[in-house]
Parts: C-alpha cells; structure tokens; sequence
C-alpha cells in the first residue's frame, strides 16, 4: 500500500519502521525539516516533506495515519484531505476519541478512531523503534465504513498489535482510569510532597526517596502539556474519576483517622487482589 | 566480630551474605526451621536456631540487628537482650522509627534505631542477595552512647549504604511523605478503578492498562499487612501528608473543572521540575 504518516514522532517513527519492511511505500511530513532528514536516514519513511504537496504518489495514498499530538489532529486532516483521491482512509492515535472521532469524520469520508497504547520514556523521532507495538492494546472505533474499518485493524495488526473495538465514549472512559487519572494521582504526589515546610524533613525525603517513589511518581513527573492536553479533550471523564478517586481516598483516611486497622488492611488487600486484573 | 541477625527474611539474609565475607561470626534466629536451614545453606549465617539460647557464643555477640517485621522488634529485644551481655549493641530495621527507638531503649542499655531504604518485590529468605544496601540511603537515630552510634554506622557503611543521621521524628515524618503516602496513593488508584460500574468500560481499562498504569498501581497493590503496620506505626505523620495531598488534589481538580488549563499546565511543570529533586 501507499501509506501516509502525519507527525514523525515516536509513534509515527516507529510506525514507519515497522511498515515499510512489510512491503508498503511509506511517505511521512513534519513541521521540522531536521526531523524529515532523520526519518528518511533511519528509514523510517521513503520520503518526507515539510508539505504534503511536495509528496511522490500522493493521490495514490490508500491511508494516513495521522501521529500528532492531539491539538493538530483535526487541522491536519483539514490540511491533507482535499489533497487526496476521496477513497484515502484516515486514521489516527490520539489518546483521547470522542474530541476527534466525530468532527474528522466530518473532514474526510473515511476516517476511523485509533489509539495504539504504546510509548516510552522517550519521545521524537529519535526515540523510534522497531515493534514498538508488538503485543501492545490498540484501540479502534466504530465506522459505517467496514471496509475502512477493517484496513485499519488490519494495519494495527500487521505490527503485532491487540486490537479492540469500542465506541469513543467507552475508550475515553477507559482511558480516564488507566492513563490520566494516574496522571493526576501521580502529579499530585510530587506537589504534596513539595508543601513540606521543615527544611530537614524536605531534604532527608529527598535523599530516601527509593524505587517506591520513583514508580508511583513517573506518570506524574512526565511532559506537562501532554497532561494538559489529556485534561483538556477528556474532562468530563477525567473529572469523574477524579470524584471517585477522592472518595475512596476519604475511606482510606477515615479508616487510618480512626485507628481502624482492619479496615486498612482490607481496603489495602482489595487493591493487591485488583492489581492483577489490569497488570502482570 | 560476633554479630546476630533476628528474623532471617529479605533484610536480614541479605545483611548476612555481606556481612560473613567481611569477617564476621554470623548467627541467625528465625521462627521457621526451614528458614534457619535455607539460611544456613545459602551462607547468609554460620549458624541459625529457632531459639537465641541454641547459639554458639551467644554471650560474645558485639551486636544484634532486629530484622523482623515492626510488630515484633519489641518483644524480640525483650526476649533476647537479658541473654546478652550488657555491653551488646541493638539495632533494627524498622519503617517506623518513633514507636521503635524510645521504647527500645528502655529494653536495652545500648539501642540505636536504623532503617535502610532497600528493598525488592519480592520477600524471604530465598530473596535475599549481596549488595542489596550498596548505595542505598540508611537512617541511623541519634543515641547518647556515642560509641554505639558510631559502631552502627560504620556497620551500614560496611555493606556499602549510605548513612543519614536525624531523629526519629524527622525520619518518619519523611518516610510518610516518600514511602507511606505513596502507598496509600496508589492503593486508591486501583480501589477507585474498582469502582467502574460499566462492565464494558471496566473490562476496556483492565485491557488497556499499561506501563504508566503498571507503575503508579505497584506500591498500592503491594503486601497489605505492610502498609497497615506502616499506618498504624506512622500514624499521625502519614495523616498529615494525606490531608496535605486531599488539599493538593482539590487544587488539580477545580483547574480541570473550571477549565483553567494554563493552571493545570502549571502544576504539572511543578511536579515534573520536582521529580529529580527526588529520584533520577
């Protein structure tokens, strides 16, 4: 297939590194010209330009996948569609789906929601990789188009990722849980910890921090206009987990307020029994 | 020297397996046979018994580290000390220092608290292995015997740790905010996604968890007996950290509500500036 990338980053990156040895022609576009030159030597597209007009074979594209961060979704579907032949597919792999999935496919005839739930420490083309969805989950959403639909899962699942389907609304309340909730948990942390107002105690914490710390604080401790941009397209879900996580912690303090230790420790084995349900 | 270890699991093997290549006579108690056979077997001690009277050169014994769980340092000082000759030093290993160091004292004339921030996921004997403390924080407590003091440190020091000093007081009140708030933090993570009504959106967040999730949920999801006895023995200093963080909490929350992104963006970059205050 001729396969357009929108955003070389390190899901696009590393999407192009893992398609193009399947046989596809892969074109990619950044905003960054040092970027355009770095895919193309890592091989991770077989060209790539500032400007989807400057593109070989552009009309013959079968699909874009659209890899940049949430903002620029739509106005780069807006950009790139009328560019292409009206049989194009569009995807993308935002983290959130209802902020997207309705008004781009009002954009473009075909497009279908993705959200692959891959990454790593690292972002930028740089930090691209092969399989870096090997085995990984990977959202799909619903299309009258199940042609369309179908080319996209299949494409997922040519890189070895696990794909489900659901509707927007239901990813983005799924989301809400395991991705930026513990965002916000995890933030918080950091900034209580801050509001230590004993010099001695402020630094003795940070020299004993341990692994504990650093587990439960990297979520929180990541790029903050990416929690931002989180908050921002899944409000209503993020804020209703975030009232559910106050109450749970209200429990958890009542029952440590009241020296009730049994208690405790059955609101603590309850969360060691659900860990396994989401986690190895 | 002559050195006992009391409670042969993680801690106290570990500290064994150091400590034997360095020279010393290592004995070890435990409640279980088949721990005090492992141990032995393993060369974390040169010699293990249920009871400390079983002990071959019992009354030379220059130190004993009490390496058992929080509840049971007390008695287990109580139970050994009158065996010992009065110049014989006491330590421990607790979590908690202020329940420890005073009542601890008052059983033996030369008690001095520690706590080495090291650790594994897993616990027991068959986890225990060399350099576990090498380049780990320990707190040592203050103590009048100045001689006693110093013996303690260098022995921290001679299995590579990094040794702070400060009062039990400054030591829980810091290990509440990086070790015992994060639990509780991240145990209400899992209880609150346990609270998803919705079987779809419930079964849809246990498929898509992943390493963000994986991380912030781990100390939550940890031994519950642990983080009960952390909260019961650290009270009053993990209460005011968890009142701290439910404040801290309502700031994030009534950002995402108002819609005040550049707020949120805000205290997210306050959190990611503070993180490597903490750990790498």
């Amino acid at each position: 297939m001729n396969i357009g990338i929108a955003g070389l980053g390190l899901i696009g990156g590393s999407l192009g590194l893992d398609l193009r040895p399947l046989g596809h022609y892969v074109w990619g576009i950044s905003r960054s010209p040092d970027t355009c030159l770095q895919a193309v030597a890592m091989g991770a597209v077989d060209v790539a330009c500032l400007d989807s007009e400057m593109i070989p074979y552009l009309d013959k594209t079968d699909v874009v996948i659209v890899c940049t961060p949430i903002a620029s979704i739509l106005p780069t579907i807006a950009t790139i569609a009328p560019r292409l032949q009206s049989s194009t597919i569009f995807t993308d792999v935002g983290s959130v789906k209802s902020a997207i999935v309705e008004p781009a496919t009002q954009l473009c005839d075909r497009f279908v929601g993705s959200h692959p739930m891959a990454g790593t420490a690292f972002s930028g083309i740089n930090a691209a990789k092969r399989n870096l969805f090997h085995q990984r989950p990977c959202v799909v959403t619903p299309s009258q188009d199940l042609e369309a639909m179908a080319m996209v899962r299949s494409l997922w699942e040519s890189v070895g990722a696990i794909v489900y389907e659901c509707s927007p609304e239901a990813h983005d309340r799924a989301v809400a849980w395991i991705s930026h909730l513990p965002v916000m948990v995890s933030a918080g942390l950091l900034l209580a910890c801050e509001q230590e107002v004993d010099g001695e105690v402020a630094q003795l914490a940070q020299n004993l921090a341990s692994s504990g710390f650093r587990d439960t604080s990297r979520v929180g401790g990541g790029n903050p206009e990416l929690g931002r941009l989180m908050a921002e397209y899944n409000q209503p879900a993020l804020l209703k987990t975030l009232h559910t996580y106050q109450d749970i912690l209200g429990s958890l303090i009542s029952a440590i307020e009241s020296g009730n230790w049994d208690a405790v420790q059955a609101l603590l084995a309850k969360a060691q029994t659900a860990r396994p349900l989401y986690v190895e």
